[in-house]
């Protein structure tokens, strides 16, 4: 663990806190196990969260300030926006000093480290704060090389994706919740920032050094598979994604898995950030399926897609729309649970015994 | 440049110098332009470089130790063995203290910075010697975003392979070879400590944190593309390399080539250290075409084989077989020569203007 799930957050997405914008926060507060004290974000002081977010059950007052924060008596200040090259704006530096002077830890998950900041180090040093940069790999990994087939018995289901940000994290986390109703003994393995901040444990794929993020992967998978009889891997990016399409292949590559469930967002037209055009969405299934065969033969079998903006009709027409040009099972596991997800793991888990 | 290329290099690769095996040995003596004046390897002491790879033009001879090296007046010693994870093993470093205090500076390729190891350092320091670690990367990379397709105007070759260590490398420097005789202006990109130690710029592609690695080609095709009509970028690993695909990927959708030349070593069955087994070589044509053509429609236009371990007369027949099984023009660039490698390019170049 790499904090405590019951420590008090509050949550720092100053002037960018909207459904569907700001991911690590709204991942966070959808799904860790600690409690959200405030969210900080100026432009919409009075606001509760569940005012911005509808659907999720959380009335932590919005404030405009990390001195409005304190009040709560937040244990942590958690970093809650990102965005492509994971940079950290210079304004975010005088709130996260007044953060750790006013006695909380920072949860980072940019690519900047905060531990490598002198000025930022000597703050929580003198204050006797914890910086915790989630992102910041392990030392001894190993290259990948198949371990995953020898030395894992779970069943193993990687969400893969059209593009970065369409809710791979989000379909593993809510097939999960599906398992835990249901009393299936289902792991989560973390593979980017949100995921780990949610679940306590992880390394994020697209920090590690080009030779060993298969290798982080299949460590990570085989650890699960000890205690689990399914593993649900987050997925990152996408095999067409200029940017990370390489960390995409890493992972698909250092999972195995036996199965892929394929996740889009329904308004994405383009890759992000890059303005790439996405292929249609049944071309992503025999691309999945012909890259993953190197390693291990795995269907595509079934697909979650994020609705979001789309009215309750329009997510419902585009959802059968999917499915009948895939063939696949279809659903938004945040508008429809994910139940659906999960019998066709365990329908292919079943077939693949 | 990270080092002069006139600099006299003393070569380590102790009990490990053989033709094939030593890679980063072998591919400095074969290309670089910097004088060699010693190989270290205590095993074959007597010996000249040329009596164990005949087809090198080099008489510099094999010596026992650093010391008997220093004879030859060195200005480097270049650590010429490397494998996959890419850790330094213990037993050298007191053959690299004593190459510092012997007044040369070091030049290595590992994964393992010599300038992480306090030791070293101090002992470069106190002597006034240069620690050059050719794999780590600057620290300023960006996310890709296919910029060679806006700010390119070169012709873009990429290697391509069945595996790590078939020859990528080795192809893009002999058709550089045939491009500088034919007075064509081509540069060489190295993505790979080898290439770099040869050409004496680059970046070692699979040393780089996963988000920026096909930003880090993107930004070195457009910088060659600037002074040079064809620019041959050196690939790595392969896309069905279990450890290594992330890699292969991502230097694909960052040089978003016009045309691939695939590489293969005929000897071998199943890729390197992992064991994994290889499919037949025509299988690699369709597998690449696709995967480059998110980014920009590409071609593997011919094929290059490295055919060492067979005689003249296999490595003929298997030449002659590879071209029939892919219909395209095939070599090994060593053995032949790289002019119809470069004749393929310059058809390919014809057709695209």
């Amino acid at each position: 663990m790499y904090y405590s799930q019951t420590a008090r957050l509050a949550v720092y997405a100053q002037g960018e806190f909207h459904k569907g914008k700001s991911k690590t926060a709204e991942g966070v507060i959808r799904y860790a196990p600690n409690p959200i004290v405030a969210v900080i974000d100026s432009t919409q002081t009075g606001k509760r969260v569940c005012d911005v977010i509808p659907d999720i059950k959380c009335d932590a007052p919005l404030v405009s300030s990390i001195d409005d924060a304190l009040q709560f008596k937040p244990d942590a200040l958690l970093l809650g926006t990102a965005w492509a090259g994971g940079g950290m704006p210079a304004q975010w530096k005088p709130d996260i000093i007044e953060a750790l002077e006013g006695g909380m830890d920072v949860i980072n998950g940019l690519h900047d480290f905060l531990c490598d900041d002198p000025q930022i180090a000597a703050t929580a040093a003198r204050c006797g704060r914890k910086l915790l940069d989630v992102r910041k790999p392990p030392n001894d990994l190993p290259v990948a090389s198949k371990r995953v087939l020898e030395s894992c018995n779970a069943h193993v289901v990687l969400t893969v994706g059209s593009d970065c940000s369409v809710g791979k994290m989000t379909a593993s986390l809510e097939i999960q919740k599906s398992a835990v109703r249901r009393k299936i003994n289902a792991g989560f393995v973390a593979t980017g920032q949100t995921g780990i901040m949610i679940c306590g444990s992880g390394i994020a794929v697209d920090r590690v050094i080009g030779d060993f993020m298969a290798g982080a992967v299949e460590q990570m998978v085989v650890e699960s598979g000890k205690n689990h009889d399914i593993v649900l891997v987050e997925g990152q990016g996408s095999l067409v994604h200029p940017g990370f399409s390489g960390v995409t292949l890493a992972l698909l590559h250092g999972a195995c898995p036996h199965a892929m469930i394929l996740c889009h967002k329904a308004t994405r037209k383009c890759t992000i950030s890059t303005e790439h055009p996405l292929p249609p969405l049944p071309a992503f299934v025999p691309l999945y399926e012909q890259m993953a065969s190197w390693m291990r033969p795995a269907k595509v079998i079934a697909i979650a897609v994020n609705t979001v903006g789309l009215t309750e009709e329009e997510a419902g027409a585009y959802v059968d729309d999917m499915s009948r040009q895939t063939g696949l099972p279809c659903c938004d596991p945040v508008r429809h649970g994910a139940d659906i997800l999960l019998d066709a793991i365990l329908t292919n888990q079943e077939k693949t015994r």
